[in-house]
Formats: structure tokens, C-alpha cells, sequence
């Protein structure tokens, strides 16, 4: 089908916490229209998605979509259900086996709705927070799953197989790591006092939880002040 | 990790229409126990769901969950949008470009969300009611979507990834006509008074959707009377 405008844009996966936030920056530098997408999918910590609002103002994206998903039935996961612990073992959340955090099939469900959105609105970029260093652990944030959705979404929208305008899927945190993304965030300005990470959705950070021990690391390497935790 | 057990039964994505309530009657039969999950993204027949519920109770499927997908607003097809005319031309519906009823990434959002269920309940496999035939204009419907969604299954999961167990997507339909559908359902006893295909939401079926025109065909062919039509 000749004649129709190419593909522009991005749709952004907006969290609400400091990884997709660094997404956002990016994409509001490089890849506008940003249309961003928050899947409320019964996670504990739906505080993010008021962190998302704040950081989608502050970075003028033209459309912001939230869609609610409730899995929670299908999915057992700590992330979704309030009964299973919450782990805040020592050290790094990616040792040992796959984390009580994952939640099965996470980033291809918002990966696929990121993608029907992506298709509606002809963006000809998905922007996705995966990070394989600190979630290492989890299947769904490492490259050859990331390789392999792209391979599908060319198979799977009718801009990519009647057009031949594929949706491409970017992971620019994909190898950094947290200190990493916050000299990056830093640098594109991300107001970090918008962004949400603790697992429990309290009025402060809990300090305890591996997203909280995370995100201190990676404050504390870069050497950079995190506005949510006070001096 | 060893020692867990393997996988077995099916998660069968259940519209209540003729093809998925021949899948539900196919894995029945090969892949007990059967999970059925129904997925109402607001489309406007919405009278399938209630369809489902019954072929569920009719082939003792041991559980069914219905995931409610408001994506209406990320979404613009005639399926789904009541502003939009439906598609009544005469003849076939594969002819010409993809079809007004095509919903950006479908089958790409169904079976994440099969995966997740097929995941979290240790299932084998993710039975869809695809259909390369009938359905030619929907690239989401073609054997090469379908291979690449499983080659992601491969590297989505932790049952893939930390067990060496992948869940595989089966697609018995996905080269029979609409006469060949309704032999095989026929065969295995499908109950076609409790299937729904019409695209409008009415008491009877309005005979003139494309829905409402393939069936016809397919019962016309098989030389079977549909039950929903009298005689």
C-alpha cells in the first residue's frame, strides 16, 4: 500500500519508575511523537502509575494510555499477590534462580500491547526498559527474547507484512547498569523525584525491598543524590 | 531445576465462536486438562463470551477465566468501534486488503496472555483457533506468525528458560476450510447451538455479516444444518 504516510514516533512502556522514566527521556529526545503506555496489571505498586502521569507532563508527550489488566487470577507472582512475601534478601536481586518478583510473561503481554498501540498510531518505535544486568534473572529481559519479539511483531501487524514497516523494539538500558542509567537519567534531566521504585507502595520508600536496595546502589555508585530518600 | 513436574494440559483461547469451540473440543480430547481463557477486548459481540461459559460447562474444561481488555481506545477496527460500518460485501472476505475487522496485533495480545496462563498453570500447550484460510488478510493468522510466536515461548518464560520446557502454540485449524471445521467439530461433537459467530450482538444472527456469510458457507459445504439458522 504506496502512498501512506511512513512510520513516526514511539510508543514508550512508561512504569512510572526510574528505568522507563530514562526510556521516556530518550524517546522525547530522539524518537517524538512519544505516546506512552502504562499497563496497570494489579501490581503492588500501582503508586508508579501516578509517577507515570507526573513524568509524562514533564516531558510533553502527545498521548498518554493507561490500560488496566486484571491478571492477577491468572498469575501468581509476589509482584501481583499480597499473600506471597516480598523478598528483601542481601545483596543483588539478580543471584540465584529466577526471582518470586517474576511475573510469567510479563514483557511479552506489555511488549504486545505496546505493539497494537504502536500499530494504531503508525509509531515506528517501541521504546522498552528492559535491563539484562540487574534482572538477569528474568527470561523476559534479555536480548534474545527482545530479538525474538521483534522478529515476531514483522510477522504480526499489517503496517509491517502490508506495508513492510516494521515496528522496532529498542532497549536502550538493555547492558547498563544502574549507576549506569542514572548518569544517563541525569544527564537527559529525568526529574528523579517523579519516579516511583519501591515494590511496596507506601508513602516513602520502604529502603528495604530489592527495587528500593537497587536503586540506593545505583544512586550511591554515580554519586548522585536521590531526591525520594532525603540527605 | 530438576525434580519439578512436567508440563501437561492446555490452555485453549476460547472466543465461543464455530473455530475455537472446535480447538475446545480438540483438546479435550488430546491435551487434558483444559484451561479456557476468553479475552474481552470489547469487541462488539460480546454474546460470544456468553457462548464460552457454555461450551466450557458442556466439555468439562477445569477452569475458565475471562480477562476483561479495555483497549478500545488504543484500538481503531470496525470490531471494536461501533462508529465504524461493518464489513458486508458479497463473497469471500480474504479477497482484497486486510479486512476493516482486523484488530492491530490480535492474536499477538491473546497469546501473551495465554502464555502467561499456560505459564502459571504448568500447561503444555496454547491451543488458537487460527485460521490461514478464511482469515488470509489477517497477517496475525498466518503459519509464519504462529512460528515466530512460539520461537518467543521458547525464550519468554522461566518454564522455557530455567526448565528447558517450553510451552508450544497448536493451531489445528490453521489450514482447513470453513467446511472442513465444521466436519472435524462435527466428528467430535461440537454443540453449534451453543457457538456465536455473528459480528453484531443481536438475538439471532443477522445472516449478512462476513462472520455470519463464512459460516454459512461452511455449514452449506458440509452439508450440515446449523442449528442457529432453523430449518
Amino acid at each position: 500500500m504506496k502512498g501512506r504516510s511512513p512510520l513516526r514516533g514511539s510508543v514508550v512502556l512508561l512504569s512510572g519508575g526510574m528505568d522507563s522514566a530514562t526510556c521516556l527521556a530518550l524517546a522525547a529526545r530522539d524518537a517524538k511523537p512519544v505516546h506512552a503506555l502504562t499497563v496497570v496489571y494489579g501490581q503492588r505498586h500501582a503508586r508508579e502509575a501516578a509517577s507515570a502521569k507526573r513524568l509524562v507532563r514533564h516531558f510533553r508527550a502527545v498521548e498518554h494510555r493507561t490500560v488496566r489488566l486484571p491478571i492477577q487470577s491468572l498469575l501468581p507472582s509476589a509482584l501481583t499477590d499480597r499473600r506471597r512475601p516480598l523478598p528483601s534478601r542481601r545483596g543483588h536481586p539478580s543471584r540465584g534462580p529466577i526471582p518470586a518478583t517474576y511475573v510469567p510473561a510479563r514483557n511479552t503481554i506489555l511488549l504486545a500491547l505496546a505493539l497494537a498501540f504502536a500499530e494504531a498510531r503508525r509509531c515506528r518505535s517501541i521504546y522498552i526498559g528492559a535491563n539484562a544486568v540487574d534482572y538477569s534473572g528474568y527470561p523476559d529481559c534479555r536480548p534474545e527474547f527482545l530479538t525474538a519479539f521483534e522478529r515476531l511483531a514483522a510477522r504480526a501487524t499489517r503496517v509491517a507484512v502490508e506495508e513492510g514497516r516494521p515496528v522496532h523494539v529498542v532497549a536502550p538500558l538493555l547492558r547498563k547498569s544502574k549507576a549506569g542509567i542514572v548518569r544517563e537519567g541525569e544527564k537527559l534531566g529525568v526529574p528523579w523525584g517523579l519516579t516511583w521504585s519501591c515494590y511496596r507502595g507506601g508513602r516513602r520508600p520502604c529502603g528495604h525491598c530489592d527495587a528500593c536496595r537497587l536503586r540506593r546502589k545505583g544512586f550511591a555508585e554515580a554519586g548522585i543524590q536521590d531526591p525520594l530518600v532525603g540527605s
